[in-house]
């Protein structure tokens, strides 16, 4: 069933299992204790930073499968998608199993739009299992969007530091599990910002826009909810955010978490905070959904967040168009 | 239901509109009088070739709106992506609308991903009506892949040429147009080659896989279809499809069509043809559904196939890895 933008899923599918594998500095937050594996070196063994991005991306699809006590037979497709060109890590993620493979772009609210895809095969009926997974990796995500790192470029205070990171979950219709209740699909929302550099401010309104697009659609007050978890928003956009909420009328500033706030432990440090595709997926698949499952968030509102430019459309003078897809998680 | 891989769509969503716009090369082929929009300049009035690929999506989608009657708050969903890095053409295309935007990425097979995700969400009553579409230019795939245009390099004989269009198709429940009968998810296969220029020979490996896990899911033989309709796959990939589909037991050579085969008047001149996520778009959205409204063609396997690689795979010595994604289309 559909009203606005926002589908309910009858058969409320499931988050049976989730895992997450996160860098060296990340370890040092809030997740190192609720990830599953946390790299000493973030080259993971491999020769190149996209290799061992997609090394993080392919492992945590697999543990998520195994913490589900699964194997590849069981599940039925893959939804993912990442921050490099071609969305290489996820394809060749793919390549290692046997399943069919659905790939998505939507920045890094790449994790809400792949849970929300996989949430309405399976609660169609579709598919028994899917897994939605992301990730992203700071090295190859600098030289890739800025600059190489050997450059020793200085950061702007109003940077983010991509997330080292990678997050997969299974869903499936069970009893047991973090129900997904509904899932509001985000349009495109462009402020006009055109610094690359301010990724917070151009995403707040997008984020706000599918937000209360959730409320309106459900009829429901921001303090039904335990937590809205923005993706990669970071400290100057968690603050629009909220402005943006508040002045239409829904006071989300009591409830409201940005991963990319959270992520970091001496936040300074990073200025803004943590970004990238892997920031919200490390966040959810670790500590988010790990409390979820021990009871103290009772339904949790994950609206990921997305900046959908590339370096050549900020170098053909284009401003940044965003996106957020919203997703309901209940216990 | 579910048989396989194969996705069987019980409510039987159908395309009831469809648009093609495509470049001044491509109209002299067999599209051109099918197609809705031919450029005189491939530049589209724009000042870049990336602006010139986003104008063609854009009014591919508007059109196929217009011509099933239709208006911009009619549809509930935009489902595109495209070759450039980031999805930008579809992205900055999704901003011109209201409507939610669920971007995807499959390289050359984009347009039977994009079809497969809407008629699941028509199907399964998650929204009245979605949008499917993606597009391609010559100029802007050579720049990002090969090399500038202004270098003027030579090309080698198994290359392919990106064809310049868009095409774009509105799915809906209804009681006429094309029916979406059922889809098969494809998977990533890897036969190893590593030839950039010589597309046709890495994907037709994965074409060959679902089109085959479509015989085997439905239980039909290939004279059961009036056409098995390939992506891009060119004349050396379509003489491979063809027989790995042979040694296997299915004889699919009578009714193997291939959109980058035909796609062009003077094949000689562009080698093995068109390639590229708006040949299959355009052929299709043009020559093909108007043939089939016209009851030329009864049964259409749509197979279209997508390259995963990047610039930065191929640069750190990977192979190619390809997918295709099958859409059975009957009136």
């Amino acid at each position: 069933m559909k009203k606005g933008n926002t589908i309910f899923f009858k058969n409320k599918p499931r988050i049976t299992s989730f895992a997450a594998i996160c860098g060296s500095k990340e370890k040092e937050g809030i997740i190192g204790e609720y990830a599953d594996i946390t790299l000493e070196d973030d080259m993971y063994e491999e020769s190149t930073f996209e290799k061992a991005e997609c090394k993080m991306l392919t492992n945590a699809i697999s543990l998520a499968i195994e913490k589900g006590s699964l194997k590849e037979k069981d599940i039925d497709v893959l939804v993912s998608g990442d921050l490099l060109n071609q969305i290489i890590s996820a394809s060749f993620a793919a390549r290692d199993y046997n399943f069919p493979f659905l790939g998505v772009y939507s920045a890094c609210s790449t994790m809400s739009e792949s849970i929300m895809l996989s949430a309405m095969m399976v609660d169609a009926g579709y598919v028994k299992r899917a897994v939605a997974a992301t990730g992203s990796h700071f090295a190859s995500a600098e030289r890739q969007y800025r600059f190489p790192l050997e450059q020793g470029t200085t950061r702007p205070p109003q940077s983010q530091w991509t997330v080292t990171g990678a997050g997969s979950c299974v869903i499936q219709s069970a009893t047991e599990g973090i129900k997904i209740s509904s899932a509001t699909m985000g349009r495109v929302c462009d402020f006009g910002v055109t610094d690359v550099n301010n990724m917070g401010a151009a995403m707040a309104p997008a984020a706000a826009d599918t937000i209360m697009q959730h409320f309106k659609d459900t009829g429901r007050d921001p303090d039904e909810y335990d937590m809205v978890l923005t993706g990669d928003l970071g400290v100057l956009g968690s603050r629009i955010v909220k402005d943006l909420c508040w002045e239409k009328g829904y006071d989300i500033s009591d409830i409201h978490v940005d991963c990319g706030e959270i992520v970091y432990k001496v936040i300074e440090n990073e200025f803004q905070g943590g970004s990238g595709a892997g920031c919200s997926a490390v966040v959810l698949n670790s500590y988010v959904l790990s409390k979820m499952r021990a009871g103290l968030y009772k339904r949790v509102l994950f609206a990921a967040t997305g900046a959908l430019l590339s370096t050549i459309s900020s170098g053909q003078g284009e401003s940044i168009p965003c996106i957020s897809h919203v997703v309901e998680l209940e216990i």
